[in-house]
């Protein structure tokens, strides 16, 4: 506030604006960044390999993927909707009730592993992992290879993009992960400010994002991705209640200190990845305000105060992603067919798993 | 094939063109269209409203408007393939098995009526159905106008698009017709050959179209969408047997006489839109072309007539849609959220309706 006032006494005094622009600048305009605020903006993707992301794109819009030729990964992290499907846990083979809350694609390939459990190291790993899940794609490897290897419209842009004509998982999810890099969201109006334009955010957005480094937030949610860096428990001050059985790093790591250790979430976008946190309990971003406040850092914000934060959260959502609608290559006579209500190839080999 | 050798013929008499490229116009030209073919090119789609248009787009692809949040328009009739989802029947709502093949959107403001049985008589009455069927997207029209009418960013869109800030199922679905209106595919390699380009498509290709006019095909399958101009019986020489209940006209004029009468589908993408018929009971074009050619013309195909007239069907193929992937307007707090997992509206709706 003083940087404001300071900066339109300058105006006046030299005259180099009119007094009402003056006064403009000094309702409109926040002060500058400090030289090092925690957050970093994003920069636009770039495009490394064309030929490989655009079939990535198709791969990703694929529900033959899936067992039932109805599920592709945009279905869950869809990009009209921030790169999530907007529902508690997601909709899987069978109408199956997701473990878990899909995160959103958006800027994943900025988080320090994949999955709320961070079990993948990377997009390509994490890519895998929907195919054969039994409560998602409910898929197995070797039958999505033999699906995409049956097309003759993918083995030729595979041949073009690998330079083989042989399909096999690791290209595969090598090119969903190529095209999911390209899915940055930069541009939004923090990024502005945090780029000097201190028009780009209000006064009440300002106060918001001061609030949410002076109360501690910004703790486990900084750096470029605002979150997406680190493993946190849920429920540092109060335990966080929930009929979710996901257990967060324990599961990867075996160990009970790990209990409740989830991958901080990003927050760009996060106006568009509702419901929140990893059981999407909170409908809203106040109510995830207002229980981030609590459980993790002790704090009852006012309504004020929530209300301030939620306004800088807004202030994150970037450019979303522009693309052509990929038109994916068509099966042939000899393409396997989706039989959607015959026991899944997912759960069959669970079943023989079991067996075993 | 006589004209081809007239044509060639005529090119070396006049020394119009050298003796190679008459000899490759022998060998990679096919006669020219007869003056009144019964198939006629399709146009590209021209833009009325775009305002409109990518207001429609956006609820073409918005789940939202369905009672789980998990189904839009596009999943069963998805753009990336053909407008169609290339499953016998559709997936609808708890993963219900849907009553009939879902036909494609491409071209579709082409046909007489819509559905396969004609029920809706233009796309803006068709897409109020499936919005409110419990077997597929399951809700009701009143849950959908609340759930846009609850969104700003849509609210902005309707204002600009209608004038009036108030939402309605009318002008939901036709904000949804106009964006489909767009979805025509011209430029077919047998479009191109209609408007006179000789070498698009090749003499086998040819033979087929001549040969699916000589066995009476064209009878029901002609004009500019080749099919989707008339009703017509399933099983006209021979019984078509299948387990799907479906009527076809039977069930909206009550006449037993309109039984297994069904809307003729278009054959334009054909290659892109199996497995074919009401019930998706054929995978591929040589099955369907067989079935075809025994029960509806009383004729056994042999496997180079079949091959052929495949062959031909598959030059039918048009440029697919183009257009940027829509970002659709988020939720606010406001906004009701899904719950997939929880009786349907339409369910409900159609409990209370039987208990009167």
């Amino acid at each position: 506030m003083r940087k404001t006032l300071l900066t339109a006494a300058i105006a006046v005094a030299f005259g180099a604006v009119s007094m009402s622009a003056a006064i403009a600048a000094k309702s409109d305009s926040v002060p500058k960044p400090d030289k090092d605020e925690p957050i970093q903006p994003i920069a636009a993707a770039k495009v490394k390999n064309k030929a490989m992301v655009d079939l990535g794109a198709k791969l990703f819009f694929d529900p033959r993927l899936s067992n039932s030729g109805f599920i592709s990964c945009n279905s869950c992290h869809n990009l009209s909707l921030g790169g999530t499907d907007n529902l508690e846990t997601s909709i899987g083979h069978g109408w199956s009730r997701g473990p878990i809350n899909s995160p959103t694609v958006l800027n994943s390939a900025l988080n320090i592993a994949q999955f709320w459990d961070g079990r993948a190291k990377d997009l390509r790993e994490q890519a895998g992992g929907p195919i054969a899940n039994p409560l998602e794609m409910a898929n197995t490897h070797v039958l999505a290879v033999q699906q995409i290897q049956s097309i003759p419209g993918y083995v030729a842009e595979f041949k073009k993009v690998f330079g083989t004509e042989k399909v096999d998982i690791e290209k595969i999810t090598e090119a969903i992960a190529a095209f999911e890099e390209t899915l940055m969201t930069p541009n939004s109006r923090f990024d502005q400010w945090l780029k000097g334009n201190t028009k780009a955010i209000t006064k009440t957005e300002y106060e918001g994002y001061q609030l949410f480094k002076s109360a501690g937030c910004i703790a486990c949610h900084n750096g470029i991705n605002i979150g997406g860096n680190s493993f946190q428990k849920m429920g540092v001050v109060e335990e966080y209640k929930t009929a979710n059985p996901a257990q967060g790093r324990a599961g990867v790591s075996g160990k009970d200190a790990d209990r409740f250790n989830f991958k901080v979430p990003t927050l760009r976008n996060v106006e568009l990845t509702y419901p929140y946190f990893h059981d999407g309990a909170a409908d809203t971003l106040t109510q995830a305000v207002d229980i981030m406040g609590r459980l993790q850092l002790g704090r009852k914000f006012t309504d004020d105060e929530n209300a301030k934060i939620v306004a800088f959260l807004k202030t994150l959502t970037g450019d979303q992603p522009k693309f052509e609608f990929p038109i994916i290559p068509p099966s042939v006579d000899a393409t396997p067919r989706p039989k959607p209500w015959e026991k899944s190839a997912a759960q069959v080999e669970a079943e023989k798993a079991a067996k075993k």
